[in-house]
């Protein structure tokens, strides 16, 4: 993700100074061209910069970004996947300093893809979350936002608590249910195994989730530990719904909330009509009924 | 499905005739070229007929098979999605004439793609089970091998139930699991709502097999429902335990789980590590312990 960053920034003609613990990262970061020289510090690396960007593990942002304000960093902006946490740890460690941090989070490619897939183009199309609070300084946030929509991305300002439990819905837990299915399914015999690897469309699609880097989840079910067991239990709870569902052979019911999930897939939310279901009472025309 | 065996017959050099009760769709397939000349039923239409195919929704196969052995057809099988329930009808039904038939299920396409999707080389890699049984005729079973062979396909033999249970496994539960994601995310407000169609990679992988088609499920949960329930239940077993893990905050067993879906999805069997991990008792080695 910073090497992406690096790129689109020099793209835009900027002079990108580049700082990681990692030397041989940083050196290699450099040979690609995501930064035009290297820093030996955080606080060489954030003197008289205009934009500080922290792309690190979700783990380490917030000792990261107070080191870059507590450096003199002006505006500083991080691209983790959790924010709540970091956003509170960083105002409640820096309260004079917060207002210069405004957290983000581009929806695009993967934290831990590493150089190899970096891309300038990276953000093009794609939207890239940023959580100001009310601490956070308006130019602060104006110059981040530039920056975002620069890189072709369009910005998108939420709290940080609407986001993290936005990506637990749309990040954290389709991931663990993937997973969790993939764990199921290798738990049979051989036959079982030889047929997974020959099984053909959703499955697919589902191991391709599944197999996604596993370093980064531990920090990330750390970091948005709250919204993601929220996010589950609903989860959970729908899953127990639908499998009574088909345990009661209820043909009309499932057929009707399972064309709500396709609904809910294409439609955009304006267009999607809410009747009630005669026999569930879930909020869908039935299907048979 | 039907369309695309019937082009890969007749690439093949067979003089296909072809009979649905749906006469439009009949024609086209004829149009297509899917089928030579259309019978006007099922017994004009496996008249003399060296193999007769079933392909129809999984809640009518057993009758149409059962239809077209009282007819005379000598060699019949299906490509239905659930096996056990449909076999078990057959050879309870017409014990006599049951060696005659062994059920099918090419994992490729999908049974709702219809006649715009058809193809001759839709089964060229795919697998394709066959699930004879201790009544089944071998010299059938060899005659549909050699069919499926020749479709380029790899035939797997398999029994009824151990397909079901398969299926359940690899594409209904994770269908049900999708399709139920979708709806705890777009049970949110609007808010959540934009945001779900801005979402990047793995919702975009559960979105697509949460939209295929709804009306071929009502059956497959009802046909193959004791098989679902009971990898629904593993499931949800399974997903329990990942949300306590995560509530508990446990890093480095969350991190062990997570790998071992990773394994699961890119392994072969063979090479699998099989080892105990120190903090949770999983079989697989621990990640930071």
């Amino acid at each position: 993700m910073g090497g992406s960053i690096g790129l689109a920034l020099r793209r835009e003609g900027v002079a990108v100074c580049g700082f990681d613990h990692d030397a041989a990262r940083a050196e290699a970061a450099r040979e690609l061209g995501a930064v035009a020289r290297l820093a030996a510090s955080v606080e060489e690396a954030v003197a008289g910069a205009d934009l500080t960007v922290v792309a690190v593990p979700v783990g380490h942002v917030a000792d990261v970004v107070i080191d870059a304000l507590d450096a003199g960093a002006t505006l500083v902006t991080d691209v983790g996947s959790v924010k709540a946490p970091v956003v509170a740890e960083v105002e409640e460690a820096r309260p004079a300093l917060a207002p210069r941090f405004v957290g983000g989070h581009p929806m695009a490619g993967s934290e831990q893809e590493g150089l190899a897939g970096a891309s300038a183009d990276l953000f093009v199309g794609a939207t890239w979350v940023l959580t100001p609070t009310g601490r956070t300084d308006p130019r602060v946030f104006a110059e981040v936002r530039s920056w975002v929509a620069a890189f072709g991305a369009e910005p998108l300002a939420v709290t940080p608590e609407l986001h993290d439990a936005l990506v637990a819905v749309v990040s954290h837990v389709p991931q663990l249910a993937a997973s969790t299915l993939m764990n199921v399914a290798s738990a049979g015999n051989d036959e079982h195994a030889v047929m997974l690897r020959l099984a053909a469309g959703g499955f697919r699609d589902m191991t391709r989730i599944a197999s996604s880097h596993p370093a980064i989840w531990p920090d990330i079910c750390v970091a948005n530990r709250d919204a993601i067991v929220g996010a589950l239990d609903r989860y959970l709870d729908e899953l127990t719904r639908v499998r009574s569902i088909v345990a009661g052979g209820e043909r009309s019911c499932s057929s009707c909330w399972r064309r709500r999930a396709r609904r809910a897939a294409t439609c955009p939310p304006a267009s999607r009509p809410v009747r009630t279901c005669s026999s569930c009472g879930c909020p869908s025309p039935t299907a048979r009924a």
